[in-house]
C-alpha cells in the first residue's frame, strides 16, 4: 500500500474520528483504534470509505501489556509505514476529591494518560528515525498546564504527558520527528466522551455555552492537519485551542487582577 | 473596495512581506507599512501586484505620535475595513550588557515592542468590535517567555507584549476579535532584519544551521494564515515556531536534566 | 556609617514599610523612599527609630528624569553602600477597559512598573558588581504572569518587569547579585494602596475574605528577609505568596478541569 | 509525645537528612524514612540525638503496596500527629535515550516520582484536615517544569508531581494544609544521590562548579524551614533554588536571545 498511514489511538466520534477522516480525505490511509464499541468504530470506518477514502478499524485496549506494541508492529508490516500518529486517549474522570480517588483510579489515569504515550513512542519511533521523518500529535488538556481541585489523577497524568512530549521532542526533533502537544482548553462537541459524561444534559450544556461555544472536532482536526503539514524549518511544539467565548485557563475573575 | 484588508505593520522582506503576499494571494488587499526604505517597500508591493493580487505600501514611523492612529483611520476610510492586522515590529537590538543599554535604547525598545501594539489595538479595535470580528496577529520572540543576559531591553518589551496580548484577548475574544501571539523561537531567513544585523556573515550563519535550519518566512506565513482562518469555536492564542534542529528555549544542555 | 543599607523604593504602610522595619530590626539602616505624603513617610521613619533602629526618609518621584539616579548616588556617598534594594513601586490602576486606558496612562504604568526598575538597576548595580555582592528584591503581581481583562497597562508593565528581572539575573547572578522576583498573588492589607483604592469598603472587603484572608505585610516582609539571607549557593529567583483561602492565579472554576 | 512531628520520606545524607535535623533542632520529632542502608539511616538519627534532639528511623520501600500507608498510620498512632511531611524521593536515573528506557524503568520512575506522593497525601491528609492544619513539602526538580533529552522517565514523573501538587493545593489549602513545591534547579552536595551517581568524579565535579557552585543541603533546609513557618495568610506554593553561578533552566546560550 503506497498511501501514507495515520494511526489514531482513541478514535471516537470526536477529535479522533475527525482527524482520521481529515487525513483520509487528503490521501492518507487512516487506522482508527479504540478500546470498545466495535459498532461505533465500524460506523466511522464506513463513513470514511463511503467518501472514497481509505481506513481500517482496530479494537485495542491500550492498557493491556503488549497491545500498543502489537498494534504498531501489525500496522507497519500489514498496512504500511506510519507517517503520523495521533495519541488521543484521555484520562479524564470528572472531578473527584482526593478521598474519592482510589489508588487504582490514579494508576489507570497514568496508564492511559502518560504511560501509553511513552509505549507508543517507544514502539513507533525507531522505524520513524530510520526513515528520517514522522509526526506524533498529542491531544492534551488544560490539566497538563495547571492542576486543580478534583483533578488529582487527570492533572498528574497530563502533566506527565506534557513533560514527556518535551522530552521526546528534545531527543527526536533533531532526528526528523515532529512532536506536537495540543492543549485543548475547552469543551469539545464529542458525543463519545463529553456526551457520555453529561448524558441527557449534553444538549442543554452546549446550548448554555452560546453560539460557537464548544470546540467543533472538525475545526480541531483542521489545526491538527496544519501541524502535520508544517515543513521542518517551522515546527510548532505546542498550541492551545478554545472557543472565543471561553475564559482561557490562565484567567479567572477579572476583578482579581 | 470589497476585498478584506490585512494590515502588516513591519513589512520587510521576511515574515511581514510573506504574510502580506500570502493573504493577498487568498483575495485580501494587503497594506504593507514600514518605517523606511521606500524602494524595498515598493518592490514588495509590486511583486504582489505582478501576481495579479492587490496591495498598498505606506511609510510609517510607528514611534511617531499619532502615526499608527492616522494610518488606521486612513486605511479604514480610504481602503476598507481592516479584517486582520499583523503587528510585526521588533525591538531586537542584539545582545547588550546593562551598562551598554542606555535609557533611550530601553525606552525605544518599549515604544516599538509594546507601546505600538497597545496603540494599534486602541485605534483599531473599536471598529472591529462594532463589526463583531477581526484578527490581530502578533509576531513575538523567545524573549517574551524568558529573559536572558544582554536582553534587558528586548525581553522587557516582549514580556510586556505577551502580557498585553493576554489582556487584549481577555477583553476582546468574547467580542469576536482573535488575538494570536506567535513565539518565533529561532532565526528567520529575513534579509531586512537578521540579514542586516549579521551583514557579510549571514550566508555563513545560515549554512552553519544545516539543512532547513532557519525559519523560512513563507512557512511562518502559512501558520499565520492558518491562525487567521480558525473558526471562532477553535481559536489558538499562542503557538511556538522553530526549526526541527533548533533547541527549544526551555532546553539547554541535555546533560543538565 | 557601618550598617548595611537597605533601600526601599515605594515605602508605604504596606510591604515597603514593613520590609524597611524588618531589616532595620536586624541591624540595617533603612532608607525609605516614596513619592508623596511626607508626613506618612516621617511616621514610618519615626516608628523605626523609636524601636532603637536606624532609618532615613526621602521623597522621590521615580518617574522624574534623574531622580532614581540621584537618590542612589546620594545614598552611596552620604549614607553607605546599598546592600539590598526593594523595588516596591506599583503600576496598578484598577480595572480599565482598553477604551478607558489613555496612552498617557499606559505609558505611566510602564514608567513606574518597568522603566524605573531598569533605571534603579542601571544606577545601582555597577557598585554592587565592584563589591561582588548585593540583593535586588522586586515586588511583583499576578499580572506579571498572566494578562487579564482590564489589565492592559498593569500587565504590560508587570510582564516587562518579570522578563527584565530574568535578564538582570542572567547577567548579574554570576557577579554575586541576587535578583528575586516575588509574585504577590493576593490582596495585601496595605492602607496606602489597597486601602486608598477601596476607601470606605476596605474593612468590609477584608472581612469578606475571612480569617487570615489577606496578606499581612509583616508576613510578606518575613519572606523577603529570608530571600535576602539565602547564601549564594541556594538562591531563589521567584516565589509566589497568597493567603491560604485564595484561589491561585492558575486556577479558576474547579468544574472546568 | 507532645513534640510536633516531621516525616521525611527519602532521608539520605542530602536534603532529607538536613531537613530532619533542622526541624529537630527547632523542637520537632523527626521521623527519617528511607528504603535501604539501615546503617546510614542510624548515623543520621544518632547525629540528631547526640545534638539533644529527637528522631526515629524507619526503613520503608515506598514502592511496596501499603508501605506508605502503614508508615503514616504507625507514626500517627505511636509517635504523634504529623505536622509536616517532606516528600523527598527522587526518580532521577541519569540521562537515558528512549531506547535505553525500558517500560519497567519508566513505571518505577512514576511509582517513586508521582504515585508515592499521591499515596502519602491520600493517607496523611484526612487527619490533617481534621486538625485544620499541616504542611507538605515536596522536593522537585528542573524536570518538573521542562522535559529534556534523556529525561523521558524523570520528566514524566516530575511533571506529574508538579501538577499533582497544584491539584492537592487547590483542594487542601482552603482546609489549612500548606503544599509547597520546590524546584531544585541545580546540583546538590548530596553524597547519597549525586555522590553515588558520580562516584569517584564527585569531588572533581564539585570543584568544577567553583566556589559555592553546588547547593548546600543545609541551605536548602533553611528555605524548607522558612516555607513551613509561613503563616497561612502568606503561603508560597512554589519556589526555585539554584547556586548563583548556575544558569537557570529557562536560559541557555545568551547569544540566542
Amino acid at each position: 500500500m503506497s498511501k501514507p498511514v495515520i494511526l489514531v489511538l482513541g478514535a471516537g466520534a470526536g477529535i479522533g474520528g475527525h482527524v482520521a477522516a481529515r487525513f483520509a480525505r487528503e490521501g492518507y490511509h487512516a487506522v482508527l483504534a479504540r478500546r470498545s464499541d466495535g459498532e461505533g468504530l465500524q460506523r466511522l470506518v464506513s463513513a470514511i470509505k463511503t467518501n472514497g477514502d481509505s481506513a481500517t478499524g482496530m479494537l485495542v485496549d491500550a492498557s493491556d501489556d503488549g497491545a500498543i506494541e502489537d498494534m504498531v508492529a501489525r500496522i507497519e508490516s500489514e498496512i504500511g509505514p506510519i507517517d503520523t500518529a495521533l495519541y488521543n486517549l484521555g484520562a479524564q474522570i470528572g472531578n473527584r476529591a482526593l478521598s474519592d480517588t482510589p489508588h487504582r483510579t490514579f494508576e489507570l489515569g497514568w496508564r492511559l494518560g502518560c504511560y501509553g504515550l511513552f509505549r507508543l513512542a517507544h514502539a513507533m519511533f525507531p522505524a520513524m528515525v530510520e526513515r528520517g521523518k514522522g509526526t506524533l500529535l498529542v491531544t492534551s488538556a488544560t490539566a497538563a498546564v495547571r492542576g486543580n481541585a478534583g483533578q488529582h489523577s487527570h492533572a498528574a497524568a497530563m502533566g506527565g504527558r506534557r513533560m514527556l512530549c518535551q522530552s521526546l521532542n528534545a531527543e527526536f526533533a533533531p532526528k526528523g520527528i515532529h512532536v506536537a502537544h495540543v492543549v485543548v482548553d475547552g469543551a469539545v462537541n464529542a458525543p463519545d466522551t463529553l456526551g457520555r459524561m453529561l448524558g441527557d444534559t449534553f444538549e442543554a450544556y452546549k446550548a448554555s455555552k452560546g453560539e460557537d461555544g464548544v470546540l467543533d472536532p472538525a475545526a480541531v482536526a483542521e489545526s491538527y492537519w496544519h501541524l502535520a503539514q508544517q515543513p521542518r524549518n517551522a515546527w510548532t511544539h505546542e498550541l492551545d485551542l478554545r472557543p472565543w467565548s471561553d475564559v482561557p485557563w490562565w484567567n479567572d475573575n477579572p476583578v482579581a487582577g
